[in-house]
């Protein structure tokens, strides 16, 4: 198949350090490539990729050396592009989100879908949606579809990984300390983590990005808890610290406040052999087997006492669930099946 | 004329607070039904105005008690509505940043005008415009066109204000004091206006909205620096305090580090007879008369003596120039004679 696949410009395909789509559309449009699919990527230039880069932007937004930059901007000439080319493609697969790209589409919904990466609780989805009725989505699990029960669903793909890099079966959770990652954001209640960590008795390791959002929440509500032994803060990590940093916790810490939708830190922790405690919000007990690879609750104290529990679970066991269900194979495999159908008509 | 005016979603037109866009296009808007046009405004539905209101949202982005909200998800129903009705329109007036509506109206550009009402040297921007040449622009002032120097500009039509609310002839500047007034942003430089404040001999306050992105900012630079003496914080001001304030201020300071395209708040001050000290930045010294309504400046010296000079302009006179070059009267006449100019196919 002649397949597209458009990234949002804020990160780099692959991106540099975080940016969870980036990430998964760097591992489906290599894996597509390695299936033998003629793949064109529309992302920033400074993206690497198995499959044709087309350009719009030398740089990804957020690492633009040049500020002031317009994402809005700098996407409709993404999308100017991407229609222009339009007939080259069999299907055109679209990572953005909020739906800037119905506008240019609407004659051909048909042969695109759209996987949104994020929440859908937003307010004004539902009723841009019905402007632009009929244009297939892939939902990342099944929680992320309700605020848009009714939308053309085309199917449920979670998100995968590729396999665990060579050597990283030598962590073993013997760091014996809990860890949080991610953005430092409020959503993701660092705070919880810093009291489930203290009330279990674990040293808590913080790896997080602060974003320009976040960081009077840090400052004011996250920095004093930092004491450097019992809670340690370590900033953003690249991928081989965050292996040895996740693969040496005794668990992972998801305390979450949000309707996450997938939560990819969840399963690179199961790669590992991590268990997770995650808060039952978003698509957590649609990743976690209860009692396999974690436990998912609602309060402190039970958070707390699962902390103990999961911390004896068979790590082993934790990374052949992870193979057999969050594989970047399966994934791909399954965005393949997604495009022949479209192309057989089940989609507009 | 039929005509669109075609407002952001962000703030209620007018705003309820600081917001200079859905000011200028209420006072458009009013303007031109009181000319005898047919005005159609879209915007949300916590609006007010003379003009036929369609909203495609209840309440204003930014105060919207249900979050999260979507802005582009806003904008693209609100957008899909306004083409779905462009027949009904002699012109259509668009009021957004960053061209989100152009790919809506590539069919019809020619009767359509925007006003960009922000800073146009984000890089993404000729790109964008390149991909959809001929739309007819308004500058607010001609340094704006700068970074799009070769796009359809119409004109340069500044902004204006209606006239002055009774009462407010009895402020002479009497305070004694320095204002800053605006976002306390990096950009407006309140560290500068401190700076000249305390290096001229005068008391300052500062009254400014603290936005997300401005916080830490102002926690970390600001903050240490407001004695409450000298330098005082006042927080953000509704439209009467705010008349007490400027017109009681010996002067105001607009000591920006970034292309202005306009900069209301010193028009704002002119038109109580308050003189301006301002960075030569922007629109600057197209807007304040060199020696007549302020000084424009390089340096904080400069700013300082400036000062000292500026608090004995005659404040009649400057009332008498804002009279003259900035009534929102004149402001809805050149706009309507735009629009007449576009009927008569000079847009396109």
């Amino acid at each position: 198949m002649k397949i597209a696949q458009v990234a949002p410009l804020y990160e780099s395909v692959p991106p540099r350090l975080y940016g969870g789509t980036e990430r998964i559309i760097s591992y489906l449009a290599d894996g597509l490539v390695a299936l033998g699919h003629d793949v064109t990527l529309f992302a920033s230039g400074d993206s690497t990729t198995r499959a044709r880069l087309v350009a719009s932007r030398d740089c990804a937004l957020r690492l633009d050396p040049d500020p002031p930059v317009s994402a809005i901007a700098a996407h409709l000439t993404q999308l100017h592009e991407v229609r222009n080319r339009a007939a080259e493609f069999d299907v055109i697969h679209f990572h953005l989100s909020h739906f800037l790209h119905f506008p240019f589409f609407e004659q051909m919904a048909g042969k695109t879908v759209t996987t949104p990466h994020g929440r859908l609780d937003y307010r004004d989805l539902p009723g841009a949606y019905k402007r632009w009725p009929g244009f297939p989505l892939i939902s990342i699990s099944d929680r992320q579809r309700f605020p848009l029960a009714d939308a053309n669903w085309l199917a449920t793909i979670q998100h995968g990984l590729p396999p665990r890099r060579p050597g990283s079966e030598r962590w073993t959770g013997q760091g014996g300390y809990l860890v949080f990652l991610g953005r430092l954001s409020r959503d993701k209640r660092p705070d919880r983590a810093i009291r489930i960590a203290l009330g279990s008795r674990y040293r808590l390791k913080i790896a997080a990005k602060i974003g320009d959002d976040d960081r009077a929440y840090f400052h004011d509500r996250i920095e004093p808890l930092i004491d450097g032994v019992n809670v340690e803060f370590i900033g953003e990590v690249g991928d081989a610290e965050k292996d040895e940093l996740l693969g040496n916790a005794a668990a992972l810490l998801f305390p979450i406040d949000w309707p996450e939708p997938f939560g990819l830190v969840v399963i690179e922790a199961m790669a590992l052999g991590t268990p997770v405690v995650a808060w039952n919000n978003g698509a957590m007990n649609e990743i976690i087997d209860e009692g396999v690879t974690g436990a998912v609750v609602d309060t402190v104290e039970a958070a707390i006492s699962a902390v103990h529990q999961v911390v004896g679970l068979d790590r082993d066991r934790i990374r052949a669930v992870f193979d057999r269900r969050f594989s970047a194979e399966r994934m791909v495999r399954q965005y393949a099946d997604a495009y022949a159908q479209l192309l057989h008509g089940h989609g507009g």
